[in-house]
């Protein structure tokens, strides 16, 4: 069969073309025991795991530093990381736009198959559909995964006062990236997004005995949201150092022109932890072994309300609240 | 906060709004222990297990006998129910075209919740992305599941000559009502989708004893695309019976008008199973309580090319095969 230039309908259908594209694309890149001509994979797990889901819109599909693929292997990784689940198993299910380029395709499925290999997970089984021209905008790609917990209750609710907050490299950086990108500005220095897979990391961590209170990457609504939630779950306070919270001047550029907050800027790869306070050193060293920006941030600490508070180098002081209203679209 | 009448991109932008939305709206219906606001669902597995994904893209949205909320839900416990594995948890992603009413979004959600309800699993986590208005078609969801393998070797590589094959109801009826719907036919009886959640019967023939070598649900491609995988995945013809083949006198019209075969439309509560010729009576007979149209419709032979091949009343025979062409896009 000759290679399609472009996705057609026939590729959706059910028929023998879907067959051998899928044949051709997917399982081609992906191979691995598990992966097989059936509806469902079927494999063999003990004891506690959990499992996540994200679907990806990403527009413009291809910015610096990755790709819808890069992010749609990163995002459900990420997910299972931040509950310390070692990801073991991923599904995925594109949505494909009539005509979309085969090439741009196969670029995507190559990132994808690229990215997955240092996480030690698989791609298992996946789904095609193919809508007419107009009825989706290029290709969505969902991404579900389930992973082994090694350490049990590293949760959101599990806060506790004296905690240290690190996170793990400068912020803002997917959000600031993908809106430069839409908006077509020529930067004196390229922002690239943060995208990545944090199981390396975390793996590091966890057998380094780090025991994290919670872990979360923060995407979209950025550092706050997950601050604000992890003070609403856990029922405590934060103070935060304005000044100690690493934000790449570009990306501070971005901002500064857009009228944002770094703060509230969709990260793809960067993750925030709460540690017993004895941990915190020991952590951030870890964590500089991967990016040298790692920082600690703040603590935790009894009050209400369950916010968190931006302390300045001068000493004023502000609540960091729940980012509100549109933010980015088709950020992730 | 007041009710939204429509999607706004806000409720996808990961903060406030986003957060409101998501517990109004799924946690309320979808409630159960583990589902929980935290980006990955925890819980414990043990032994075997599916896991399958698929992404719906159905059009129109609403159809008779169900809508896209039902078919989420029946796929992916169908695929579940097909390897013989009792359905435990499942994820739910939508990707939401801004301006999509909100009363059209409760009708599906609500549709899903009770769905679920008798195949005994939960919705443990989702993920909800708003893109601007022209970007996706209104809705599209994905559901990927997990559940226990209650019989090993479920598979299409496992049939053997003198097996004999079943289909649980009459063939045909999702894709003739979809093409109906978007046709605007004006038929006689109205077709209705067999749209439906296949684990209760599968787990009554399992209770019953019998030990299929495999099933699988006629979704894209219909039966003609089983049966075709079937013979290359265990390298074995097949005869049919046509005239055992049940199809409804109003889809086999809609056929006629559209020039389709009915072997070859999807199907999304119906499917065919291959036994071992001893089973072939008690299995037709647990179908039977569930559907009066189940029947025995043709078994497994020897023979070289690994198709299937229709045999006429009057003594002709063809090969049925593999659908090709665009068949019906949005048909799931």
């Amino acid at each position: 069969m000759s290679r399609p230039q472009q996705v057609q309908l026939s590729h959706g259908g059910g028929g023998r073309e879907m067959n051998d594209f899928i044949h051709n694309l997917f399982f081609r890149r992906f191979e691995n025991p598990l992966l097989k001509a059936e509806d469902a994979a079927t494999f063999t797990l003990n004891g506690p795991v959990a499992m996540t889901t994200d679907s990806f819109t990403v527009e413009p599909l291809f910015f610096a530093g990755g790709n819808i693929g890069s992010l749609a292997i990163a995002g459900t990784i990420n997910d299972l990381a931040m509950v310390a689940a070692q990801p073991k198993y991923l599904t995925c299910s594109f949505i494909l736009e009539e005509g979309f380029p085969f090439s741009d395709l196969e670029r995507i499925v190559d990132t994808m198959a690229e990215e997955i290999v240092p996480t030690g997970a698989q791609i298992v089984c996946g789904d095609t559909k193919v809508v007419p021209k107009g009825c989706a905008d290029k290709v969505f790609i969902n991404t579900t995964g389930i992973g082994e917990i090694v350490l049990p209750n590293v949760s959101a609710s599990q806060l506790q006062p004296t905690d240290v907050l690190l996170v793990s490299r400068d912020i803002g950086r997917h959000g600031a990236c993908v809106l430069a990108a839409r908006e077509s500005l020529r930067l004196e220095s390229e922002i690239e997004s943060d995208c990545a897979a944090l199981w390396p990391i975390v793996n590091t961590l966890l057998n380094k005995g780090i025991t994290p209170r919670a872990m979360r990457d923060a995407t979209r609504g950025g550092l706050s949201a997950v601050l604000n939630e992890w003070c609403q779950s856990s029922n405590v306070q934060m103070r935060l150092d304005e000044q100690a919270i690493p934000v790449d001047t570009a990306v501070k550029g971005v901002c500064e022109l857009f009228g944002f907050e770094p703060y509230d800027l969709a990260n793809e790869g960067t993750f925030i932890l709460a540690v017993p306070a004895q941990q915190a050193q020991d952590a951030l060293s870890v964590l500089q072994v991967f990016q040298a920006q790692a920082a600690i941030i703040g603590e935790v600490t009894q009050g209400s309300p369950a916010k968190p508070i931006l302390c300045s180098p001068w000493g004023s002081k502000r609540y960091l609240d729940f980012p509100v209203g549109e933010l980015l679209p088709r950020i992730c």
